[in-house]
């Protein structure tokens, strides 16, 4: 299954990298829940980094009902990003480091959730992080779920761009005495740290220790 | 030193973590060099994850001269995120989870930098990563410099917001049985891969040795 390949979403540069794959999309989207959010204010653009977690064909994201990035969204044009940085690519000439990646870029009208699915999408939102959580938390309140306003988006036009391997030098350079390779980057979660009141006999829930990202 | 207070710039939501000053907003600036640039096409919003370096009080960021985004942004308004994501904030409440971050967001015109100042630029931008490497590299050509476009922009309007510690739940919710606290996030760089063609003699440079990120 491919996204359609549309003016804007059509990878230019570097088009080798490019995809259109739903499957590629969805591990990238699905790999971390950090993303940036753009969209425009009187045709300026503003940008917000947030948490986007995806059901299905959809993206979502949250905040609070009075945000300025959720009102100015709200049935407005917004392009949205997510990737993650693999690896710095180091060339033996300064124009060919580059970095390994893996970045989705989504374009559409973000909708708003509507207030009756909204403890159902947050609810996705806290089990895809962290599967058999919200079975164990203190329930939402209607008060809580009413404060805050839930974005969507179709995942209907974009692309992914990955970068992966070694650099690659001009074929003159590639016998130089210079050094060249690949830093790997990833993200790490260290030892949870306990908030001090909790119970001394309350553990670590195993959805916490399982829990990885990237 | 701080920057100005501006309609766009001011937070409104927790402003409380919100701040101006130059030393904070460069420290994150400098923690790395992922950044997005949200610009706008016919007052639709676009963004584009690249790389950025700090030179004094400007940010510079750069690729094709026939890139879509350098084209979209030179002389143009832009908004532009560097974040960093420190950790995820459990809470004994699903509303109360959170994130610990660093983040700045700029605003302003970028601009384009003059071609007698492009070489120069980009050694900075080498030298800022990784100390000493311009040293080792095949030197640039003229060629090389002449395709690439290098951005600029101000840091005069703009913001950091930082949060920090624990999760911060209801009164009634301090002592529950329930686990709260925070998963800190980081990035590692792991073991530098050498690219097969390197020459065995060749050691890995101290400056990538050194390298850490965050
Ligand atoms: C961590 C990181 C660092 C990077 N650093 C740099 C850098 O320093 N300099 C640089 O020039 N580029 C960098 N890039 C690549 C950058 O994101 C763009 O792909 C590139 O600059 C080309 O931009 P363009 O506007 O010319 O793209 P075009 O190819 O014209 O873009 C057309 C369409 O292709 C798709 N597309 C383009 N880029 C991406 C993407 N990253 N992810 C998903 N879809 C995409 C989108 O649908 C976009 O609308 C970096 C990317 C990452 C993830
Ligand atoms: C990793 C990460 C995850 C996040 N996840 C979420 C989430 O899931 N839900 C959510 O609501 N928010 C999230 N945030 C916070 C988000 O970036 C915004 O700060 C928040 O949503 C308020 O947006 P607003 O448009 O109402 O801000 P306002 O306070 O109205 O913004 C006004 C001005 O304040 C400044 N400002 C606002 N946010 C930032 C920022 N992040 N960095 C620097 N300056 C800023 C800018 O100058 C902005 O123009 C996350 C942030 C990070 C870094
Ligand atoms: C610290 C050193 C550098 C790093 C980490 C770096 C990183 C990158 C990255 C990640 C890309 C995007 C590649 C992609 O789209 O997949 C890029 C593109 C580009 N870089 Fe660099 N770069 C560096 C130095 C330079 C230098 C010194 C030059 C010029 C002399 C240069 C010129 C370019 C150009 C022209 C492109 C656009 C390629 C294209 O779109 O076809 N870079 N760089
Ligand atoms: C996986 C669980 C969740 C995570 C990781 C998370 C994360 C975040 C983050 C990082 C922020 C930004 C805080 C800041 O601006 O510094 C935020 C804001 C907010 N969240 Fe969540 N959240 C989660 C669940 C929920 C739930 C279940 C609700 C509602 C029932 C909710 C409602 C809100 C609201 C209203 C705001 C805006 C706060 C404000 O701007 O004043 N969140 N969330």
């Amino acid at each position: 299954m491919k996204l359609e390949r549309t003016e804007r979403s059509r990878l230019r540069r570097s088009h080798e990298r490019g995809s259109f794959d739903r499957d590629t999309i969805n591990q990238i989207l699905d790999a971390t829940p950090q993303c940036s959010v753009a969209y425009a204010i009187d045709g300026k653009p503003y940008l917000t980094p947030t948490f986007h977690w995806r059901e299905g064909n959809h993206l979502y994201w949250h905040g609070s009902s009075a945000s300025r990035m959720i009102r100015q969204s709200t049935g407005a044009e917004v392009c949205i990003n997510v990737h993650i940085l693999d690896g710095f690519v180091m060339a033996r000439s300064a124009f060919h480091h580059s970095a390994n990646f893996r970045s989705v870029t989504l374009f559409g009208q973000a909708f708003k959730v509507p207030d009756e699915d909204k403890a159902a999408r947050l609810d996705a939102f806290v089990e895809g992080l962290w599967p058999g959580r919200t079975g164990i938390l203190r329930p939402m309140t209607a008060q809580e779920v009413k404060g805050t306003t839930i974005l969507g988006l179709e995942i209907k036009e974009g692309s992914a761009k990955v970068r992966t391997g070694p650099p690659i030098d001009d074929d003159e350079d590639m016998s130089l005495p210079i050094w060249a390779g690949v830093i790997p980057v990833r993200h790490v979660l260290d030892a949870p740290i306990t908030e001090e009141n909790v119970p001394e006999d309350v553990q670590i829930p195993q959805h916490i220790l399982d829990y990885s990202l990237g």
